[in-house]
């Protein structure tokens, strides 16, 4: 049975200007002509921003355009393939199936096959047993008795499991992590991932761009909700 | 005038093949195969769950399968119907809105029909006025000049009429309600209504695995922000 | 090429019966017969206050039915087009996007023209310096270095230019403001955004009725966890 599934097509300049011509404008010259070009965070940094903001709040409608212009500004399919298996965990397993059935569309488009994408069970980075340890131990001492499933599968699956799958560098996984955080309101969870991010080599030119570009595609006010977080981390780091 | 409603297809298990086999394999071995299948909490609760996360996340594609999934395992059409009752006010309007459009194709396919449902008007469940007494003394005096109209709707509408509906029982909607609050990352409201759940019979082994189906439905982040609160709920009750 | 985009038909309230009749009855009798009725916000007011929930949450299957409800309720046009280019900057650009899709088809139907939008560089409404000048030097002395590229466009774009738009009025633009806010959960930037509301000419008893409005929109959960901040500003203001 031939699948039926198809996205609505994304308003056309043409339709931005039928409805606001100065929102046009903003997105020619401002979004795209300015935004995308600061030197701060390259091209294929935004675009994964902007990925991990699209496919975590479930904006369907604009992924096929940004998920083309991601793969146009070097990112992989086989990255693309672990940013939306990513976000099953980190933003809920809809949202990838939602960005399933718009990747699936743009991988056909251009030519993209199955020995592109990242195995099933690849050869796994090397784990920092140290730093996991820690946090197995402060998440199991607050909340193993609470929520031992959370626990388990957080150990078992997440942290020995998906972000040691070499497909994406822990630094970009970093990267599409505070992005979703940012862009869904979750700033409890930012604080650590923020840290981790720069563990992994985000540099904080790169962590404060990725803000700009999250204000123009998640809103101003997440990214303020978020400032005070991002600013405390800054602060704590510069000043070891 | 026939009403041209549809919802998209969802993606396929090919289809998530084609754009992650890893996602595909975490989809049938863990979620589908591990997740659903622990004892901890049932099919039908776990339907329950994640019902709610879709419809108040306003995840419309994923919606139509988990519908059916729940009518087989064992929520009644009359439960749906109340959820998505309930989660109109619990989570706005156009979510229910958009359930409506996917629960209806779905009752018209298993061939389910008015006498079926709950009616407008049923013979409530009894009120327990000493505990709905403190709840509305203690909105009025918080918030009674603030926002008179949403202190006289809470009580009237929903307090003395929603919550009283007999045709979802109260631990079930509690269990709507938390989903909703975590999937939602709405921690402030999670404390009040987890002691409610639990007054209604949630078991604390119970409310710890639905966050472990939380974790996966609407993402480790939602989860881990909601921690603290069952953390310190489960502790006072037990210090009780 | 003629652009495909269409937006799935909204259930009709013959869905709402055949899913919930509770439900149809509740959408009939209380929220569009006694809610949007209520003195206290006009049904100008109550429409914006929607419309904002649905542009900012990205719930698109109801928003032509509210955009043409707004028209019919006095909003202009050009009051429309300018509430979604504010909700791209406010609630990212995706949202405003998806609103673009809807409101050209609305738009076309009612025979709305280029003529009656905005223009790109309006003669913008005069600029409180003193004012402005306190924000900016509050944003930069807490994020200025922390995030220097939204410090910039917060000034120059957002309350040098976006504000300053006369096609919406700043009561209404503040309306729009405080409505998306509560609806997405983001009370961290709710209590500024609301005195700025009240500075522009919103009263007290408008403030607490949009809450109501936002109450069946939004969900309950939203309106209660920005109760404790709505009666600290009306408590401040008060005090004053």
């Amino acid at each position: 049975m031939q699948n039926q599934f198809s996205l609505p097509q994304p308003p056309t300049l043409a339709d931005f200007g039928a409805v606001s011509p100065a929102l046009a404008h903003y997105t020619t010259d401002i979004l795209l002509g300015e935004l995308w070009n600061r030197p701060q965070l390259s091209k294929r940094g935004r675009s994964i921003v902007t990925l991990s903001v699209l496919i975590a709040r479930h904006q369907l409608i604009e992924l096929p355009t940004y998920l083309k212009l991601a793969l146009d500004n070097g990112v992989t399919a086989a990255e693309i393939s672990e940013i939306i298996t990513h976000l099953a965990f980190y933003s809920g397993w809809a949202n990838a199936s939602g960005a399933v059935a718009a990747a699936r569309d743009v991988f056909a488009q251009r030519g993209i096959t199955a020995s592109q994408l990242p195995p099933v069970k690849p050869v796994p980075l090397p784990l920092d047993e140290a730093s996991e340890a820690a946090r197995k131990k402060f998440v199991g001492d607050n909340f193993g008795a609470v929520a031992p499933g959370v626990a388990q599968f957080t150990t078992g699956l997440l942290f020995r499991e998906l972000w040691l799958r070499p497909g994406l560098a822990p630094r970009e996984r970093s990267l599409v992590t505070i992005s979703a955080l940012v862009a869904t309101g979750q700033v409890a969870q930012l604080g650590s991932h923020l840290n981790r991010a720069m563990d992994n080599g985000l540099t904080q030119t790169e962590a404060s761009e990725a803000l700009t570009q999250l204000a123009f595609h998640a809103g101003w006010p997440n990214v303020f909700t978020a400032l005070p977080v991002v600013k405390d981390v800054f602060d704590k780091r510069a000043a070891h």
